[in-house]
């Protein structure tokens, strides 16, 4: 089994490779709003959710080629939801991945239809027989399923409304649960479980890389509070001790639980694909990796 | 054959039955955002995108019972696009469909996240089988590509972004033209195109919808620039003479042309589904009715 640090890297190349595939398709799109996609896109991202997908296929002993491309629609998803969640009418970020963020380099209008055309050609991906005439029309319709249902009202849209509405406000740890599991987990969760649907996993198999997926979202977003909190500011790539307003697990829980809670996720995670047996390394390995990064 | 405009009644009504039982499906959504996406949606519109998408079907003789919910998804998305438009950074809009616009009553920020929610549960309703189960998924797929390819980076996105940039410069009649064929009439396209397919049309009709839809489309288009010129603000529910630093046909073709050719694209529309013989009836009045509107 490869070690960790060579499968990131190798696959970050893969999808990369992929998304660039993709952003070949282009045809007449303006100059200007396909240069703020690629800004934000092809900036310094871990590419975790892909990866996460791509994964779990794998953990089922299958090869993950076809699923590539529906993999890459969700960094689309996440690079849209960090351009709309940076504008100066949401969190109001300026610096993300180490660089300007999307509507300081492009302005506010370019940068809000850059994030509409990401959301848009991911499902435009899904749906074209260029990248996705090997899947089956039928599992293909589920995975968008799972993906829009992941990323919209009753998911990662839902989490970012009920996060601007809190900010700043007492909240409750209700609240903070459903921010942290629609804002991040939602669409962690779906990356998992369309690479596990991918794979061939039925339901009994799927509910178990469901549970992965919970538990690494979650431990995610208390990592994120964590760094937030803790971490630096230049490793990380954006600005930091800015969450001070914001429903956090370090504002719920303080920050001693919150590194118990932090352990004890990444365990669980673990435990919850060790029926894979030695398919499962990559799978817990990137669980302990996400609950131990400093960026 | 029905008289339009009872059919016109008619098929609003069941449009927006549709589009409220998509909204009785959402279980978790946030109540703000959730009042922010109906907000708009529940207003005055006139539905013509979906009506469109229905009239082509059941121009060839089908039911559109299991085109419906699909239908109803342009609309969602044309919704979005017009909450995102309004928008202070984008078009700065404060009155729509005779109501303030959507930044009005909610802020900046749930508007955006609204437009985003809207477009996402789009493709969600299409890939959710509590609508879309009667419809075979491969066609199915080649609809969701039809409409994510028509509202994304080379279709109605890429228009908005080449409205935004020309704003206020001089422009060219090339430029106007993208605009148009992008901004507008990539989704009127798009919805016969998706009824004309749920009808059963073959290649040779489908080229012959598509040409009546892109005659329409533009047609839609100049009639929005002469309304803006000589309409009624109070008939039309928006901020009129706005349009001075646009791109319009009137700018670059002066009035009496733009109307001469509205006219022509009428008759060019109706040619084009003259081969339906009486089932062209309902389209055609459509494309004139198009033509004539006052608001």
């Amino acid at each position: 089994m490869m070690e960790l640090g060579a499968y990131l890297h190798d696959k970050r190349i893969i999808v990369e490779n992929t998304l660039k595939d993709v952003f070949a398709s282009f045809k007449t799109t303006p100059g200007m709003l396909r240069d703020a996609m690629e800004y934000m896109l092809f900036s310094n991202g871990k590419r975790i959710r892909p990866i996460l997908a791509i994964a779990a296929c794998e953990a089922n002993g299958k090869s993950s080629d076809d699923l590539l491309p529906v993999a890459c629609t969700i960094e689309m998803i996440h690079t849209y939801s960090l351009i709309h969640d940076d504008l100066p009418s949401i969190d109001n970020d300026d610096i993300r991945r180490g660089r300007p963020t999307c509507h300081r380099v492009f302005g506010d209008a370019i940068a809000i239809l850059a994030g509409d055309a990401l959301l848009t050609e991911a499902f435009r991906v899904m749906a074209d027989n260029r990248y996705t005439e090997n899947i089956s029309p039928k599992i293909l319709k589920q995975i968008i399923f799972e993906i829009a249902t992941a990323s919209g009202a009753d998911g990662m849209v839902g989490g970012q409304v009920m996060d601007v509405l809190y900010d700043g406000k007492e909240g409750t740890k209700n609240i903070l649960n459903y921010i942290h599991m629609h804002k991040t987990t939602a669409l962690i969760k779906a990356s998992v479980r369309i690479g596990a649907i991918m794979g061939g996993s039925k339901t009994r198999e799927l509910k178990k890389f469901t549970k992965y997926a919970e538990c690494i979202g979650l431990a995610f977003q208390i990592m994120d509070d964590i760094l937030d909190a803790e971490g630096d500011e230049e490793l990380v790539g954006k600005r930091l001790k800015k969450d001070t307003g914001k429903q956090t697990y370090i504002k719920h829980y303080g920050i001693m639980a919150s590194k118990i809670k932090l352990e004890q996720l990444i365990e669980e995670a673990t435990k919850s694909v060790e029926f894979l047996g030695d398919n499962a390394i990559i799978l817990s390995d990137l669980a302990k990796f996400l609950g131990n990064r400093a960026a």
